[in-house]
């Protein structure tokens, strides 16, 4: 028997996120409604919806699974207004519940129907991956996109408890496994040295010990529990978990949306680095260089490679982010490990000159991966 | 000059309710945004934009006209997509704000597009009908339709600021006046019988003196804003402004909605006050009989006839409520004038002949009216 963690987020009200092996098997226990919608996407309802099912069933407790199709493209306003639609037939009220069960896409998604469904439903999240372990079950945002941008629309919404199921992970391919890596090393890079440290000599895989991904898992929960917890909405400190994003974002969609979100996440950690040091130095602020997790972790681990557009033409990409803020560009920078603040002010040539050596050590990632053996 | 009357909204954080003649103007004042969204319907629209539109020009401020068309169709999931794909073209980012200028419809579905834009932006409700004015600009309610039934998507979202003009009142036809009369009546009962004897004796009318419509606006806004600050998400007293509704949203339904709102409510509240004194009798609870001024408003004023099926053809459209609390069909009744309690408990037979009573009282009112010329 492995052990199970507990994350106390201290929202108020808070919420538990509990971090397991087998912990899937409390989601009756975890739900307060009458009755349960669990959402999942069809590949994750038939891995783990059993499981789910089951701990209803043993409980008495009425549970429905979901159904939606796989992928970022559910994530949009007609599966939202679907999913609503079959609420509304199946006649779920404001004493029942949902359960997301599955990824980003699927949190997202289904926590805005709870959001949403008679102005807002008791809510659990069971995440099924690393990066929504990491990322999407903390904190409450939920949201769906548009066709003119990501995440565009949504709602703030608590969840009443989150179930992490390390065993959804052994059935993970190791690309998402490298993902969801992206945003724990992030966390790491924020709060947790030994974090970092972990995923940058590679302790964190599908095959690692249960007992392992349970601590790291917990780990990086706690980080983004913390951050979380002193600033919901987004008002000031939890700005921070947007380290390594604001380019993430750019290179995604410069990309068509081809490079995965946690690959580009990786890389926009790396240009946060590059960035942070060429600031540092125009504007003679201390620095403690901290990108070598982020270095050794590219170099290790076979995350996709950017695209590297000049830097005019990835700069309409940045724009979008730009203009939600009144015209300031916002950069989260770090002095040093564990040492983030928020930037509005970055010289232009600054930013292009960084994104010139940025070009250059990803040439620097390409030849090592080439040594190593790392390229796949 | 007339008088502007300023009612508190005391929910954490609160907000102000401003009622007067011309307070359109304020619209720029009022709205927290850089740039502004206003959403109407283009009758309203084409009646009050303009001023809305000086408003801001006048101060320097950006704002943008949004049109829907007008009615109750207009409160769906696609044209709340809509909306929102016009603000994403339109470049709308965080610090920009919605104000919602009309009825009901524009109320609840621009509330809507504000809580969930960006996952929340600032909103400024500016009713332009009394019903709104009664009803829906105050407390935080938004929402859309699903064909299934009405009100079954929505958040809670305060509201920044409340604008009531009531020189928009003066452009009401005279059947929309009658309608919010009815949700002013229902505020009148529960808490303030002055209230209730205005309506009663037709002082509030479009064509009323503007300071005595600005003073029961005004008092009609303090007895929902006193509900709505103690509980602001319905966990229990807020459920008392239910009164008359279980029975006005089955009128509704049986009537294909052809029945308005307003006058679905006036006929629940003269339901509402015929079971009370029912289950008084059964129960042997005191009573004092609060129905007068009911009778004396659905006599004097045109309010349509509500269809009058069988008890249990109606009951069907009842089931709804019901379901969405586990069995329990919840009515409002109350003991004597602003005395309301909630009842889930109600003997069927009971139901049934108040039901009996009530096609009986309105044979009553067709008759008065007959003879006193109210009929029209």
């Amino acid at each position: 028997m492995t052990d199970v963690r507990t994350v106390h987020v201290a929202t108020g009200p808070g919420y538990d996120v509990r971090i397991g092996s087998g912990v899937l098997a409390e989601a009756a226990a975890a739900s307060p409604g009458r009755r349960t919608a669990v959402i999942a996407d069809t590949t994750v309802a038939n891995l783990h919806g059993p499981v789910v099912l089951d701990a209803f069933a043993s409980a008495g407790r009425d549970a429905v699974l979901i159904p939606v199709a796989p992928g970022e493209p559910s994530k949009d306003l007609a599966t939202y207004g679907a999913l609503l639609r079959r609420l509304a037939s199946d006649r779920f009220g404001r004493d029942d519940a949902v359960l997301a069960l599955g990824g980003g896409v699927v949190c997202d998604l289904a926590g805005f129907v709870a959001a949403t469904w008679m102005r807002g439903v008791p809510l659990v999240h069971a995440p099924t991956t690393l990066l929504a372990m990491a990322d999407a079950a903390i904190g409450g945002k939920t949201g769906v996109n548009l066709p003119e941008g990501k995440n565009l629309v949504g709602a703030f919404w608590r969840p009443a408890a989150v179930l992490m199921d390390v065993r959804t992970l052994a059935t993970l391919p190791a690309a998402q496994i490298v993902e969801g890596c992206a945003e724990v090393l992030k966390h790491g890079l924020l709060a947790d040295p030994e974090l970092s440290d972990a995923i940058a000599s590679g302790r964190i895989a599908a095959d690692a010990p249960e007992d392992d991904l349970i601590r790291w898992v917990a780990a990086s929960a706690s980080v983004k529990a913390g951050v979380v917890a002193g600033d919901e909405r987004e008002a000031g400190e939890r700005a921070h978990l947007n380290l390594g994003h604001t380019l993430a974002h750019a290179l995604e969609a410069a990309s068509g949306h081809r490079l995965a979100h946690g690959a580009a996440v990786a890389w926009g950690l790396l240009y946060a680095a590059i960035l942070s040091r060429a600031v540092a130095e125009r504007c003679g602020r201390p620095y403690r260089d901290w990108s070598a997790p982020v270095r050794a972790f590219l170099t290790a681990r076979p995350v996709p490679y950017p695209p590297e557009p000049a830097w005019e033409q990835l700069e309409p990409y940045l724009a979008r982010d730009k203009k939600a803020r009144g015209g300031t560009r916002r950069w989260v920078l770090m002095d040093g490990p564990c040492a983030p603040y928020l930037a509005d002010d970055v010289p232009p040539d600054v930013e292009r000159d960084a994104w010139a050596r940025f070009r250059a050590t990803v040439a620097e990632v390409r030849r090592a991966r080439g040594t190593n053996g790392g390229d796949t």
